[in-house]
C-alpha cells in the first residue's frame, strides 16, 4: 500500500515543523562528514551542534531536541560522552539516535556499540544492512563503513531488532526499511548517486534525528520516514540535475532547502508493508 | 558616512596585501568547519595551518603571521594548547583572534572562554550577538552555535567590550560590527544565505585572523573591517549566481578568488559610527 | 619519452582494477581534508575507511588493501595507531602510503616521521618538494603545509631518497616526481587550480594508496603514476569547466568519476626519465 496523499501531507507537515521549530540537534559524530551532518540540519532549517568533550555534554543535552550518536571515528573517550549525554537524553525523555557506523568491521567497534545499548535507551538504531545484521547478531564483516551483502530477509531483520530493542530502526540502502513495534515502512525514494559519495548515509541518521526533534507523539518510526523521504526526494531531484558526484553534492543541499509540498506529494514512494 | 572612495581602495590594498604576501595563519580550531578555515584563507592567497599538539604549536607560532583560536568542538587539551600557542604568540607580538564559537550555550564554553582571556591578550575577539553578548557578561543563552536574540543595543556592547578588554570586537551576524578603543564600523554587505550554511561565522574569523596577519600598523579593527567587507561581497556575488545554500558556498569561494577593485568600489557598505 | 598508448593502457587498466577491485583503503589522516582524502577514494570507485582508535586499527588493516598515513594534524596519540597499523600492514604485506605533510614546518613533525620510518616500512613517501627535501636531510623551512622552495634537483633527490629508503617516493607539485630504486617518472599533467585550494595534496596521497591497493605485482611506482595521472588528468578537466577554486573542486570529483580510457589516452603526459 503506498502512502496516501494525506500522508504525504504528514510528512510535508512535519518538514514544516521542523522549519518552523527549529530544534537543536546535538551531535556527538565523527570527524570525516562532521560538517556535511551540520550543515543537513543547518540547510532542513534546524540548528545543528556539534560537542563532545565530557565537561559539557550534560549542558548541551540539556538545551537540545535531540541527540545524535556516530561512531564512525570512535575513541574510547568519544564512547564515553557518548554515554554521558545519551544516559541524560533519557532523563530529559529526548530522542536518541545511534548511527552504528562500522559495526561489524572490527570487535572493537561491535563492543562499543554493545556498550552503548546497554547503558542508553537508542530510540532509533541506524545503519546499512550489514552494520544492523552485526548488531541483531549476524555473523558478517562490515567493509570498512560500506555494507556487505546480507543473506536475510531485511525486513524481518529489522523488525525483530525493532521489538528485541523496543525501538525504532532504519537500514538504509537501495530503498530503506523503517520498522518499529508494530510497522515496518519501506522507502522507494532515494538514488544511486548518494552511494557514489561519502557522508548520505552519515547525512540520513542526522535527518532522522532533525525530524525526532520535532516529533510530538513520540512516533519516531513515521517520524523516521517523513525526514528520509523529504532527503531522498531531495537526492532525485539533484540527480536529475548534477553531471556527477561531485556536482550531485552541492544540488542535493539547494534541493533540500527549496524542497515544497507539491514535490512530496508528487514524488513520495514509501509504502508501509 | 559611508566609507568613501578612498577607503575602498584602502580595503582593496589590504586584499593585496593577502594575496603578495601570503601570511601563514596559524589555527587551532574545531573539527566541523576545519576545512572551510583552511580554505577560505587558502583561496585569499594566503597559507592556513591547522596545528594543535601541545609539542608543537610554539614552533607553528613562530613562523606564523597570525593566529586563530576557535573553540566550537573545544576540549580541556585543545584549550591548553591554545592557551601554550595565545602567550607564544603575544611574545612574538603577532595578531591572536579568539573566535568565542558557542560561548552562552554551556558553562564549559563560558569558563574555557574566561581561562583563554585571562591567560593569552586576545587581539580580536569574535561572536554572533548572543555570544559577544555572553562574553560581556550578559544572561543570555546561545542555542548551541546559533545566535539567540539580545536585547542590547549591540554597538554599545562591542564598543564597551572593546574597551574593557583593550582589543577589537567583531559582531557577526545581519549587519557585522567592530568596534576598537575608538571606533565603531558597521557594515552592511553579507546576505542572508550565509546564515543558510554552516561555517560562514568560523570562516569569518579566519579571514579576519588573515587580514590582520598583513596589518602593518596594527590597526585590526580597519583590517577586520577590509577582509570582512571583502568576503561578504564575495557573499553578494555568490548569493546571484546560486540556486540554493549547496551551490551558495561553491560560488562564495570562486567570488572570494576572483574580487577586483572594481567590486569592492562598487559594492562597499560599511560606515564609521 | 612520453609513455605510449600501451602505457596508457596499462594506467587505465589499473583504474578499471580500482573500479572493479574496490579496494578498502585504511586512512589514519589528520582533520581538515578527512572527508576530501575518503571522497576521492570512494568517486574513484573503492572503499575508505578512516579508523584512528588504537584498540581496531590492527583490525581495520586485517580487512584493508592498502593503508595511508597522513600527519597533518598529528598527535602523540595519533603517531603511535600510525605506528600500530603500519606494522601491522607490514606483517600482511599491504602498501604503507605515509604523506609527511607539515615536514619541515615543525621539529616535531619531523621527529614523528623519523620515529614512523624506524618503526614501520614505508612502501610509498609521499610530500611537496620542501618537505621531502626535509626527510631527505636538507635544512630547509616548510611554510606550514605549504611548500618552500627548494634549491635542489628534486628527481635527484627523490631517487636517492627511494634508494635509500628502498621505497617509493612521491614529490607532487607543479609537475609530479615519482621514483623507485631503478626508475623516474615525471607526470606533467594536473593544473595549477590544484595548487589553489586546500586537500589537493592530502588527495594525492589517497589516490596513490588506492591504485597501490590494487597493484598485483607491487609495482607501487607504476600504480603511483597510474592513479597521479588518472587524479591530473581529471583535475585539467575540471579547470576547463569552473570559474574559479570553488566550482573546480566539484568539477574534479564529477571528473574522477567519469574518466575514460580515451580521456587517458589523450591527455596522459607522463615520462620516464
Amino acid at each position: 500500500m503506498k502512502i496516501n496523499e494525506k500522508l504525504s501531507n504528514e510528512i510535508y507537515k512535519n518538514l514544516e515543523k521542523v522549519r518552523n521549530q527549529k530544534p537543536l540537534v546535538h551531535h556527538i559524530t565523527n570527524w570525516v562528514t562532521i560538517y556535511d551532518c551540520a550543515n543537513v540540519v543547518k540547510i532542513f532549517g534546524a540548528s545543528p551542534v556539534m560537542a563532545h568533550a565530557k565537561e559539557e555534554v550534560n549542558d548541551m543535552v540539556n538545551i537540545a531536541s535531540s541527540l545524535v550518536l556516530n561512531i564512525g571515528t570512535l575513541t574510547t573517550d568519544i564512547i564515553e560522552s557518548m554515554i554521558i549525554a545519551g544516559k541524560r537524553a533519557n532523563e530529559r525523555n529526548i530522542p536518541v539516535v545511534l548511527d552504528v557506523c562500522g559495526a561489524g568491521a572490527t570487535p572493537f567497534r561491535d563492543d562499543m556499540c554493545k556498550k552503548i545499548l546497554s547503558n542508553c535507551k537508542i530510540d532509533i538504531l541506524k545503519g546499512n544492512s550489514s552494520e544492523i545484521a552485526r548488531i541483531a547478531g549476524m555473523n558478517i564483516q562490515t567493509k570498512g563503513v560500506d555494507s556487505s551483502e546480507v543473506n536475510a530477509d531485511l525486513s524481518q531483520l529489522s523488525k525483530s531488532l525493532a521489538v528485541k530493542n523496543d525501538c525504532t530502526v532504519v537500514i538504509t540502502g537501495k530503498y530503506d526499511i523503517v520498522s518499529d513495534k508494530s510497522r515496518t515502512f519501506i522507502i522507494n525514494n532515494g538514488h544511486e548517486m548518494m552511494s557514489r559519495i561519502v557522508g548520505t548515509g552519515c547525512m540520513a541518521a542526522s535527518v532522522v534525528g532533525t525530524f525526532a526533534g520535532v516529533s510530538s507523539d513520540k512516533d519516531y518510526a513515521f517520524s523516521s520516514v517523513s525526514g528520509l523521504v523529504c532527503y531522498e526526494i531531495a537526492a532525485e531531484i539533484a540527480a536529475n540535475l548534477c553531471q556527477g558526484p561531485g556536482t550531485f553534492k552541492e544540488h542535493l543541499f539547494d534541493a533540500v532547502s527549496n524542497l515544497s509540498n507539491d514535490q512530496i506529494i508528487e514524488m513520495q514512494n514509501a509504502e508501509v508493508k
